[in-house]
């Protein structure tokens, strides 16, 4: 039975825009709250609703502090609502990933535009390729699945088979290969393709609106000023460089909250907390249940099972167990798989479901109550303020999924550098968090 | 189908008495050497076997440094030979822990005497609390259970079934209820009773004697000179106190090695070390999956993963989730048995099949090549000194028990203080431990 949210607009107050942001805010910087700033200039929204993944990222990382402290970052800096992506979605491909955020802000039964970054900044374009990707044409099907047999990855397979496509393709318009390509080169641009086909496959009447992306790129390793990715803050605030050097790439309230957080004992938290958890787990583990685990292809047991042995520790592993077509962050993707329990089975299971079975609140501002009233009636999910009641809705679906957030917490707990917070079931004794505006 | 030892006497070099010694040597102390010179004095054997524990410890603990530094510990002290027990013994309850141990003693072929300490020296009296233990009559089988049911913990039941079993037996010669209390009162001697029982079990021709214990008893925690225990050594060695306070505690070698393992960073390890991995693993595993794990009983395991939530490392988890009837101890094995993945058929059906499978040799001094040869002609075992080439046997109850020998080497290699130290696979890459004598 899927979902849908409700036509109820009784008694609701006026609201005209609800702008949906997708984010992870790990943490959250200057880069963040440019895109946050731009989309409600474009948007005009009344609310502003951010869905950001939970303790786990999506490139298969714990995230540098927990979600409650990332939460309030978010809230401090504009946003009014936070919605969790389950972690049963967050540690994934950008395609899961992607259609399990949209699917959320499409339950919200409020949002009317989501704004994202993209490196390719014109929409038509992105959406006549996204439109490939939602319906996936038959002659696109058998050119992909020819440059997947012949050994190319996943991601290079898809671009050569879209070029391929378009160049017989009898649409009107059509895409040239330098776009194409130029689309399939930002990491930002294929999340956007992403979230364009999963807004396609739900039908959803929500606008895609693009920011044009500013400063360093996604990955840029290296603190580049006021615009420095997320990855060179984290890499900064790990590896102990003076807050002085990641001051000017955060805001003020980011600042506060990293450096309280931190000074508390309650991060920075990297893969490298999890070192021994996970090559514990790998070591403990027969090929046959590594198989098991969500994305493991046929023969990678094999693979990972001998390099679990021969590395000392999980940065050591993934440097050793990657290799052309299977890449870094899909084995760090893997790990988190392991350490959670996922199954491949779990997630078509969900998806055949129609996606996320709760929306997940994790804070909000004072000045989104009407918006928590309209989404009480509008929801075409249940909504999860009291995590603690969660087993009274009755649904064994979304128990089950629950219950991954809930671990995931658990686990992201025994990383903490301070050994007096490692205690569990934060999940069930954290509230909401509310900030006053 | 039992192994027996074999009657092969040809070709072989005189050899009247081999003595046979079980013990942790964790790490070997003036005590042992004391125990090892008395017995040596007793006995007066041609060569000395120890069967000692490999990298976990009987307390259901890690040792403190691993078992080729122990192995050499225990040459360099005057054993001839180190055979391990395996895993799936080790970290057992005496009664498991003596039964392995002395099958392997048996299985050599060529032990004559075993010698063992006791806080109760009278031989014959011990005996015949022993022949209780080893052929349960079965009043007393009743009696025992009487006292279970009326919750008394196993160690208690058992010593009141054989007080008041002996006060209404008709043996010519009978045991006071004070001396029952008496040999139950110590560690030792209730280990001396499993020994004399397995002994008696077996049927084997294997000559008990014992050795009076000196100095501070086996679980006093505060230095005591000379003859402190082993506990008291490693929380010494483990809090980072300076070598002068446990120097005198121990024979030269032994110092010599621990401090050469301890400054290479292949030691100490503790319980701590796998605070991370443990809770991690706990908190990963349903209660059912923790009620399959040896020795659990009925309603421990929502014990477990209760606690295993509210505790911040293995320490704190142990404190809350001891009771009066399940102690402290029998959780940190449970912990072992978690961590290697024992479950109780797994012991039940080796016990079946007359104990361990192999004989796995550590090492040996070059004084003692002959008994080696001798060794392999009488053995009832197969005998391991290339650890690769397990497999070779064919013998698939072997490899299985073999594995778990291999496994606890892959993880205690992750709790070493020196990252890189901690590739797996060492069982495979160490070779044996050759003394020149």
């Amino acid at each position: 039975m899927k979902n849908e949210p409700s036509n109820n607009y009784e008694g609701m107050i006026t609201m005209n825009k609800v702008l949906g942001i997708i984010a992870e805010y790990n943490p959250f910087h200057k880069g963040h709250l440019h895109h946050l700033q731009k989309a409600k200039q474009l948007v005009e929204p009344d609310y502003t609703i951010a869905v950001m993944s939970g303790n786990f990222t999506q490139r298969g990382e714990p995230a540098v502090i927990d979600k409650w402290a990332r939460t309030q970052m978010a809230l401090k800096n504009g946003i009014d609502l936070v919605i969790e992506l389950p972690a049963l979605y967050a540690s994934q491909t950008a395609e899961l990933f992607s259609a399990g955020a949209i699917q959320l802000l499409h339950m919200t039964g409020l949002v009317t535009h989501i704004a994202f970054g993209s490196e390719h900044n014109n929409l038509d374009e992105l959406d006549m390729a996204a439109r490939v990707l939602a319906e996936e044409p038959a002659e696109y099907r058998v050119l992909l699945r020819s440059y997947l047999n012949k050994g190319l990855s996943y991601p290079f397979a898809r671009m050569r088979a879209m070029q391929e496509y378009f160049s017989c393709a009898n649409w009107v318009k059509t895409i040239s290969s330098e776009l194409i390509e130029s689309i399939f080169r930002g990491s930002n641009s294929i999340l956007a393709l992403e979230y364009l086909k999963a807004l396609k496959r739900l039908e959803s009447p929500i606008k895609p609106v693009i920011i044009p992306r500013l400063g360093a790129s996604y990955n840029s390793p290296s603190l580049e000023g006021e615009f420095s990715s997320a990855t060179a803050i984290r890499s900064a605030i790990l590896s102990g460089k003076s807050w002085d050097s990641v001051a000017t790439a955060l805001p003020i309230p980011s600042l506060e909250i990293l450096r309280e957080t931190i000074s508390n004992g309650w991060g920075p938290v990297s893969i490298h907390s999890f070192d021994q958890i996970l090559l514990g787990l790998l070591r403990r583990s027969s090929t046959e249940e590594i198989s098991n685990w969500m994305d493991v292809e046929e023969g990678l047991e094999n693979r990972i099972k001998k390099h679990a042995l021969e590395s000392v520790n999980i940065e050591d592993f993934l440097n050793k167990v990657k290799t052309k077509r299977y890449t870094y962050t899909r084995f760090q993707r893997i790990l988190i798989h392991a350490l959670l329990g996922i199954k491949t089975q779990d997630i078509s299971y969900y998806q055949e479901k129609g996606g996320p079975r709760y929306l997940r609140i994790l804070g909000f501002n004072t000045r989104s109550i009407p918006l928590l009233s309209c989404l009480k009636k509008r929801a075409g999910l249940p909504i999860i303020t009291k995590p603690s009641h969660y087993y009274r809705y009755g649904d064994k679906d979304l128990c089950t999924m629950f219950q991954y957030d809930v671990l995931a917490g658990d686990l992201y707990a025994l990383a903490l550098p301070n050994p007096e917070n490692r205690m569990g079931g934060r999940e069930f004794n954290q509230g909401l968090v509310m900030i006053q505006s």
